[in-house]
């Protein structure tokens, strides 16, 4: 049996390598999984400047330049095996969903590995804040909000929001804890209204899973990960291939690099 | 006569513009100010990459598209004419310091926009460390060192660096104070030893002036904003446009902008 929290990144990524297609979360406690794009060299400064102009959707963790498939991030490992499972998207449509891109490779593939929230959940619960759909058993549930990410060239997007349901008593210490995880989504981008975000419904989520919202529990909705394939959906590049939701790339980095003090 | 301190940013630009030169330091209290650089897009990708794989030197404030000279870190301005001195490279080599580049100007110029260590200057002068360079009169002593930066693509250099000497009482609270601008260069890189950096003599230093360090002073080092310029010296782009040293873009962002909690 497959002691998936004690695995060290790299036997993460071999056991992906070899097959297995599993959603990530749970997996090599206390080490950075990451949000993957790869896109044409011709888009490259275009999204790079994206993610720099919109850090708390999009924090960049590491950039694999034109061509390579393997990096500091994941040493020994190769980006077009190593995710469990991938989303391929030819002018903006999502074509395929393929456990292994070898077949779509291209030299001219630029590769962005972007924070994920799993890094700043672990930090909630070891600061006594449950985290919903984790212990719902389900993905997080995500919403496109009716606020645009600040363009950059070719490439702009909506952008997307994860929301966690906390106890009102301890939505300050979410705040304070996510804030110290700025390379991961950071603080909060809002508390409580999500008519404000043009949410309607909690209920229908954009991307993953409903949440139960117990009483007296606040929506607090993060910056998330998925904001660059909205992107790509809405800038149409003629090549992107991204994660599938919730396969993540399990990388070398520690949780603990990314805390700021 | 001028009150610097007092002005307000788009005033600044204004003198600048039309024909002011001098050092930027003490100029509009609590606004930050930028180094400057300018080079084509055919190199866009590899330095916004550079200064990504290296956010201490290289932090990024703002991008002006291929040939923008305005944007929203200073309204209403002019990047040609707004900064009070500039160096101009051909091949990496300096050919010209003039104070305004309309006759360089390109329109596929990419501007990139990079913090300044003088908003965390005032932020350790409020907490009560006292700032050689400044109450000595010159401009702070900066040292290329013996690290080198991660490269990107055709971007590679070395990593220049900054000193203060701080009382070694004070190191410490110098270094909780500077932690939190992360955005002008953070934290310090070293405390101490310089000949760890292959810094031969202090009083030596390779750009910028020389500063007394008293009795029971530790000499502290932080990344340096021209250290973008250093990489354009080893890598040699056809052309590249920056600020002088210590005559800086002074922005609309405000220092408190940059401080993470």
């Amino acid at each position: 049996m497959i002691n998936r929290p004690a695995m060290l990144p790299s036997a993460a990524r071999e056991a992906f390598r070899d097959g297995l297609v599993e959603p990530t979360a749970g997996w090599s406690r206390g080490y950075a999984q990451a949000n993957v794009l790869s896109i044409p060299r011709e888009y490259a400064f275009d999204f790079l400047l994206f993610a720099q102009r919109n850090p708390k959707p999009c924090p960049i963790l590491g950039v694999l330049e034109a061509g390579e498939t393997t990096g500091p991030l994941l040493a020994g490992g190769d980006i077009r095996t190593d995710v469990p499972r991938y989303t391929v998207y030819r002018d903006g449509v999502k074509v395929d969903e393929p456990t292994d891109i070898s077949g779509y490779w291209r030299d001219d593939l630029v590769t962005f590995l972007i924070g994920c929230s799993f890094t700043f959940e672990a930090a909630l619960q070891d600061g006594g804040i449950a985290i919903a759909h984790i212990d719902q058993g389900v993905n997080v549930p995500m919403y496109s909000i009716n606020r645009q990410c600040a363009p950059a060239g070719r490439m702009s997007g909506p952008m997307v929001v994860s929301m966690r349901p906390v106890p009102a008593s301890q939505v300050a210490d979410a705040v304070r804890i996510t804030s110290r995880y700025p390379a991961v989504h950071g603080a909060p981008v809002h508390v409580g209204n999500p008519a404000e975000l043009g949410i309607r419904d909690l209920s229908r989520p954009d991307f993953g899973d409903a949440v139960d919202i117990p009483d007296g529990h606040i929506p607090v909705f993060w910056a998330c990960g998925v904001t660059p394939q909205a992107a790509v959906m809405q800038s149409c590049p003629p090549l992107a291939i991204g994660h599938a939701p919730g396969h993540m790339l399990i990388t070398d980095a520690r949780d603990s690099d990314y805390l700021i003090p």
